[in-house]
């Protein structure tokens, strides 16, 4: 048998559809789901829909650490919610404030070996103990927990050799930091990255989930490390020994890409405004003063990233100009961080502790001041994202930022052997953490009778209609190219609050484009029973957001017209049930007015068929035929009949 | 000489102006001055408008605790600003996350024997240590600040004898919580509240924190401690025994009212929903179940108050159901707590620990979930307050609130014997705290060259004009009886993030009436120089903001015409040069048409000489003449000439 790599053996180990080659689509067995509260309704909302009684995988966990201030009551009613549906569901449930998802799963439930899929970019961060973890939509995770193969392109693999060891002052967050800067926002996409070689020895299970968790940043599907000796002591200082087992490339194993990076050679680094692949070396923009400093996160979520930023302000006090904001990690790293002094140690010297959470790595909390620079050891600074518009927000180390929180400006935290006569401190982890699984909640044995617990602004799925065969509908949007997801439903502080409710959500439908649409498609929902929109190339581009597929076909959108569209929200129709049609002749496009009415007949047929399907306008002054077409798989088609996944699940679930 | 009771002591020993009799105006000198974030940006502006050059108090601080969400920008420029303002004009700093002012004050700061007025309700918290402590609006202490007398009406003085010693799991908060039960939210009105007798033995410093804070709640002017060997052993063990001094009543000494509570009858008491006055025993209402416990707050802000919670939930869980939210006091504070154990027990228990400050207490962060019941050691649980519409927010000790934490139900703290095999916890206060100033700035020697940091939303405050002598100007707005400041300047999300920027803030003048106000007032400056508006009986009761005359006056209101005036906005009008007139016969207002031109001839001479003041009316078909007056006193007639208190200050330091 030809000699296999790490992410080989682990999709062979899980393969269940298709063939490992890259490009081609493979279906996998999923071991593990992760969800967040801030997708998590959704999700959950969901389950609910496609009547699961119980959750297959072997373990799943909705955390709660993304809208941790609640300041009305919508946040602390998700609470409630996401408490009450894990325990119906079958999932565990990490209480509010217990801290952060990947962290907390991979000192929990990490297993070598395992697969696992959640609604967060940043799933990937399990990967350094050996799994395969994949961040993807809300409704592929619900698929997943629902005991459904995740589908996915097999993606190359980049192998990146490690060799030699880190320089003092120089910490795992340079080496991705020196990944960004070598291989920017893009150069992961399509891509496992798997680490290898004899570096890893001197890098510790939280060093490889600082790498793996910012392999998001590199756009790779995810990131692989061995399971080997360290990652069995990491497991038994959790307590879970027994977890563990080896994972190694064979001997010989090869990648369809190579890289190396020789650790002795790496430079503290930071990623300067506004992406995180804008990497220079510290001392490239050091002295340029600021106004806040930023540790933790699941960028920097170890017990190790604090006591080192604690060991090097122990004593001091940090400039005066300076807020330093620590985000722990989990109620499990406090208690680690009382014990070895490393919260003292910060509080002594002038620290703001927030509650244990995403906080301002999502833009929750902590925005900076108006044009002054932020220092944050979290994976992401791109335009805006801190909440404050025009940000400086730079990234790098815990090293990098204690010493800057110490001097009020941007220091290369060598440095500190001068200024401070500091060697630096050398981390011992402890042999057996303290352990604290309390505010992780067990699913119940038995969750038949549990009822969903529904605040005001939580609102059941609506219904999902199949596919007819013919239907006379007006065209209710007329749009350009690259028509972006965040035109078709935005983000932002006045509808993200609706995210569990689709039927106010709604309202905000094309709203950026027209504000009238909503009333016009209530209109010709109850008029026509449903509405197309027609759009150029490119269609919903941007972000994967599900409510830009959910909210149209709550108000009656039957399909779209586009020449071409973005892969994602493509899926997205289809899976909520939308047709996305394409333009056989791409000039149509103008010939048809914004308010045209079309007629389809056979259209099931059709589609099932892959016949050209006619389309018959009626402009307000003409009449004439369009050919359109699809590209959808078999798959796919059957999923459109029933009305998307849910309804499919259904189904399946009553046979 | 007669025998004085504390409260005469205070005030005759800062007596500048008026006499020690119940009703009459005195003015007295103020030693400290106390400003927090949310009022503090306004005081600071008031203070770079006045042109002061140094604190004149003994002691000034500008405390950063009320806003300490960053969502954006905003709050992180405040804090920056405040800091600059304060090392400018020469107050300490206490720096964002040091936590809540009042503990804070008293642990630095406070003295036996001092006055201190603050711009913030609960300043009265610092009568615990034996001074005389006054909340006020932020013009007043800006004034203090630069060297003015503070004027205010003699209250009664209250004495409330305090006998016996309270039993296990009863504390302080059942305490001021009988005073609310007794005496609801109007009962202290007018008064100073001086507690006395042997009972005080057993209360220490901090426990009187507790009691002194909610004297607020009973609406009195303040509440005054003697300063004894309690109040001894607290600055000692603060590090500042040198501070202290001795402050008791003289032997016979007498007060305008009197009560008397025995400690040993009190059990623990809870105040139901929506009022601090709502109060009954917590049997009455056990058993009821929760979704929310919050300790912290300036109202339960010491050591002990979290130790005990601490050791009540000690090696155990809270429910599962509960929200454990932990606001501590102090950077100090938490120092403490890591030492004694109490934070650890509180972590591992399930606590939300959050930054230090007053969060949930002031609607910042917290909010309950929908009808769902929240348990908060904090001092006010009006309707809305928490941030979630309609909440169910009880008040009650932390013995109250922890063992409810562990049942997740309204529990009796007794109960805890029984329930847990519980001994009522006894706390051993330090001898010696754990001391953190390294957050408090001190004001540096020289200011001069020193510059304010204003972010793009802190604007100086406008040049205010000095009345004149005549006028021909539009009646802007007709009103009727009772108008709110709530009416003339809304609060809310939209528009108090504008409280620095008063040319921003004006644009919601009188919105909730006419929303056309603004563009019409802009319109009438540039027009007429000015306009006036006309109301019937109480105009501007409610909340005491000043921006309710500041933005006005900004868009050049020259005089208010009204049947009368709530008592806190007719002083803010003077003291922001908006001449409050009122009308002779009642009847006029409804003859005057909202859009009538006035003049006015004379107007300063008839001000200062108190003569009738003739006004030409003409309607849109008619003229005629009414007659209106004014009831100021001497001292507010100058500052009218001038435009305002800070025009006043300027004139007097150029002189």
């Amino acid at each position: 048998m030809k000699p296999m790599n790490v992410t080989q053996k682990l999709i062979s180990s899980h393969l269940i559809e298709g063939e490992m080659k890259p490009g081609s689509e493979i279906g996998l067995k999923i071991d593990q789901a992760l969800l967040q509260d801030a997708t998590g309704t959704l999700v959950q909302l969901e389950l609910e829909a496609m009547g699961l009684d119980q959750a297959k995988t072997e373990v799943a966990v909705q955390y709660v650490d993304h809208n941790l201030l609640q300041t009305d009551f919508k946040n602390a009613d998700d609470h409630l919610f996401l408490h009450s549906a894990a325990q119906k569901f079958g999932l565990w449930f990490s209480r509010p404030g217990n801290g952060v998802s990947h962290p907390i799963h991979m000192e929990r439930f990490g297993k070598p070996g395992k697969t696992l899929v959640g609604s967060d970019s940043h799933s990937c961060a399990a990967g350094s103990l050996g799994m395969l973890a994949i961040g993807t939509g809300g409704l592929d995770v619900a698929a997943a927990i629902a005991g459904q193969p995740y589908f996915v392109k097999m993606p190359k693999v980049m192998g990146v050799k490690l060799t030699g060891k880190l320089p003092d002052w120089v910490s795992a967050k340079d080496v991705i930091l020196e990944m960004l800067r070598r291989h920017d926002v893009k150069g992961g996409v399509g891509k496992i990255i798997e680490y290898h070689g004899d570096g890893l020895e001197q890098l510790s299970a939280m060093d490889r989930h600082v790498i793996a968790n910012m392999g998001a940043e590199l756009g790779a599907t995810t990131t692989v490390f061995p399971s080997d000796g360290e990652t069995k002591r990491f497991l038994k200082s959790q307590g879970r020994e027994e977890d563990w087992q080896e994972l190694k490339a064979d001997e010989g194993a090869s990648y369809d890409l190579e890289d190396e990076i020789v650790l002795d050679n790496l430079v503290p680094l930071i990623a300067l405004p506004t992406s995180p692949g804008n990497v220079v070396p510290v001392r490239e923009v050091e002295g340029r003063p600021i106004s806040q400093v930023v540790i933790g996160s699941s960028a920097n979520p170890g017990l190790r990233d604090f006591w080192i930023a604690g060991a090097i302000v122990e004593g001091k006090s940090t400039a005066e100009e300076v807020s330093f904001d620590i985000n722990p990690t989990s109620r499990q790293i406090i208690q680690n961080m009382i014990e070895n002094k490393a919260f003292g140690n910060l509080i002594t010297a002038g620290a703001r502790f927030h509650q244990s959470g995403c906080m301002g790595c999502i833009g929750m909390g902590q925005a900076p001041a108006s044009n002054t620079i932020s220092l944050r050891t979290m994976p992401r600074n791109f335009p805006d994202r801190s909440g404050t518009k025009d940000d400086q927000v730079y990234l790098c180390s815990p090293e990098t930022a204690a010493a800057s929180a110490l001097t009020g400006k941007i220091t290369d935290p060598r440095d500190l052997e001068e200024l401070y006569d500091m060697k630096y401190p050398k981390f011992e982890a402890p042999e057996l953490h303290i352990i604290n699984e309390d505010m992780l909640v067990a699913p119940p044995k038995n969750t038949t009778a549990l009822e969903l617990k529904k605040g005001p602004n939580i609102k059941s799925l609506p219904e999902m209609e199949g596919l007819k065969s013919e239907y006379e509908i007006p065209v209710l949007l007329k749009m350009g190219d690259n028509i972006s997801t965040d035109e078709i439903m935005k983000a932002g502080a006045d509808v993200l609050p609706f995210r569990s409710n689709v039927p106010k959500i709604s309202e905000f439908s094309y709203a950026v484009i027209d504000e009238t649409f909503y009333k016009r498609a209530l209109d010709a929902k109850e008029e026509f029973g449903g509405h197309i929109v027609i759009a150029g190339e490119n269609y919903a581009q941007g972000s994967s957001r599900e409510h830009a597929a959910i909210a149209p076909k709550y108000l009656g959108q039957v399909a779209v017209i586009a020449k071409d569209y973005a892969r994602i929200a493509w899926q997205n129709l289809v899976n909520f049930g939308i047709l996305p049609l394409e333009f056989e002749n791409d000039g149509d496009l103008e010939k048809i007015e914004q308010g045209a009415l079309v007629s389809f007949k056979n259209l099931k047929k059709d589609v099932r068929e892959r016949n050209p399907i006619r389309v018959q306008v009626k402009n307000k002054n003409e009449d004439f035929e369009i050919t359109v077409s699809h590209s959808l798989s078999e798959r796919q088609i059957d999923l459109l009949m029933k009305g998307g996944v849910i309804n499919d699940f259904r189904e399946k679930l009553a046979s």
